[in-house]
């Protein structure tokens, strides 16, 4: 019998997981729910049902697992309380600092209903932060590097569409790779922002617009670009279109530490992605992920849970058996 | 209260865990069990007892888990099922093929002592199928490859150890760049043996010795070097003391795969380790997982366990509030 999938949301993300899931014969979609009027929302999976949010609460007898496919500002915060009040479900909550208070709500209402709800699973978080914490439990005695790129940051580029005289733009966020070197050569260098990443945008402005005014008021906004070493690009909408209309993404997670008699062995423990679509990757991390809140939930667990609190076996379709004589 | 290790079997690995016990501040080394008679064994831990193997039995109480320093052909088919019947345990076992059947042994012998024994833990077994496992179930439609190296492999410089004229030898096995590369662009090579490696060998031959010979025997030794691209330098022995005393080693895992319409969009994920002694590695990971058998034990688990079946949380130190807030 397959894992019954219901996604919650229907954007860049709920398409990603409802493509992940044709890769997974063990799941099918049995629906997605979606805030729009469900007759106007097309779907790529004939067998599948579109329902309205408000619908799911009638349908708990017919999926296993919800995946949440909302966005961490307004939308999960509330949805994955919810949601796991009457499902097994999964989000990808990405607001760090909120990540303790989003947990503890989704935790209350999950050990009521008896249902696992995981959080938080992607990229970073997600795979970045397991290797994050393997990582340091097995090197005690070292330093954590994380980078990312180079991808599109869509809140950069939304950042750069609020400034006027823009119509549209793309920003990257790359690595330095003299940085990377640094790391990798085991010297555990103290790195500022700056020389962490650089940003790349590229920008369509508006006919006639004061581009020099859009460039500074780019490279000096706060938090955003003001620590960093910015180039920006003006380019056509046809360019911006034909060029950069994927969303790439990846980075690196690298553990430098020493071992052994004053710390004389150095070891470099790296975990990297390169991703054609940072959307669809992460959906296919909340899908495996989908698949452990199944299992575990049928052992009998509940609350909230994130990948630290998954054993690896749970997120596989083979057996203990399989996977100690195939991949260990 | 510290969690108190024993250590059982002081060889490499053995004084490697004893060094690593020492930057974990919530571990404490009670004993070194060893074969041979206590009397004459140093360690480098003042407050630790030397013990003979036979006396192991005796201290079942003072003992929370003993780490298995044995190797893998002899000891420890035995050793960790003995062990297991009396200690939680954790051991290094890397005969790959025998996996299925020292799980099995080592299973029966913890479920019935209430133990929990780790097997096959350090990085390929270990770290290396922990990635393999993470990375197919993530991206179910792609290619897994593992090289090894660059590094010392010590069942290759034994067997030419064992060529008549050979005083003394050492083989680093290295993954070839161009089969990388092409693993990296996410080309999917079908890759031969010969392709994915080199060997290269650091002889010291007795004077006199025929050294075409030699090279010929090495290069067309069956399994060890006839499938691969094998280059043979004549050192002295005091090249060999100076510029060859270490066992670093390390390697990739990496994942190549594909999500969306047609699989157009690709994604690669890679781990790798560049590590300066292999043994101290092993040794630092046998060590946070000797802290998740004494964890899963004090939940009430029992039986053997590998990698695969232990969340990511039973390795820290850290209470599950401290690494969501800090890591994930």
């Amino acid at each position: 019998m397959s894992i019954r999938i219901g996604i919650y949301g229907y954007g860049n993300l709920g398409r990603g997981v409802e493509s992940a899931i044709k890769q997974n014969p063990d799941m099918e979609l049995v629906a997605v729910f979606t805030r729009r009027n469900p007759a106007e929302v097309k779907i790529n999976t004939a067998t599948a049902l579109v329902c309205h949010t408000d619908d799911a609460k009638n349908m708990t007898d017919k999926i296993d697992v919800m995946i949440l496919c909302g966005g961490s500002a307004t939308d999960l915060p509330t949805q994955t309380p919810l949601i796991a009040s009457m499902f097994n479900c999964i989000d990808s909550f990405d607001t760090h600092a909120k990540i303790p208070e989003h947990f503890s709500n989704v935790d209350a209402t999950a050990k009521k209903s008896g249902k696992v709800a995981i959080i938080s699973c992607g990229w970073d978080p997600g795979m970045f932060s397991l290797n994050r914490l393997y990582a340091s439990a097995i090197l005690p005695d070292g330093e954590d590097y994380t980078f990312w790129g180079k991808g599109v940051s869509q809140g950069h580029s939304d950042a750069i569409r609020r400034i006027e005289g823009v119509l549209d733009a793309r920003q990257y966020t790359i690595p330095v790779p003299k940085a990377l070197d640094a790391v990798r050569s085991g010297s555990a260098p103290s790195l500022t922002t700056r020389q962490k990443h650089t940003r790349e945008c590229f920008v369509v402005a508006e006919e006639g617009a004061d581009k020099a005014r859009i460039e500074k008021e780019i490279v000096t906004m706060p938090n955003y670009f003001a620590d960093y070493d910015t180039t920006v690009h003006f380019i056509s909408k046809d360019e911006l279109d034909r060029d950069h209309k994927n969303l790439p993404h990846g980075g690196f997670v690298i553990r430098s530490g020493s071992t052994g008699e004053n710390g004389k062995n150095k070891h470099i423990i790296e975990y990297s992605l390169k991703l054609d679509s940072n959307p669809e990757f992460t959906s296919s991390v909340l899908v495996c992920y989908a698949r452990a809140a199944y299992k575990m939930n049928a052992e009998g667990q509940s609350g909230c849970k994130t990948v630290f609190d998954v054993a690896p076996s749970y997120l596989t379709t083979k057996s203990g058996e399989e996977i100690r004589k195939a991949m260990l």
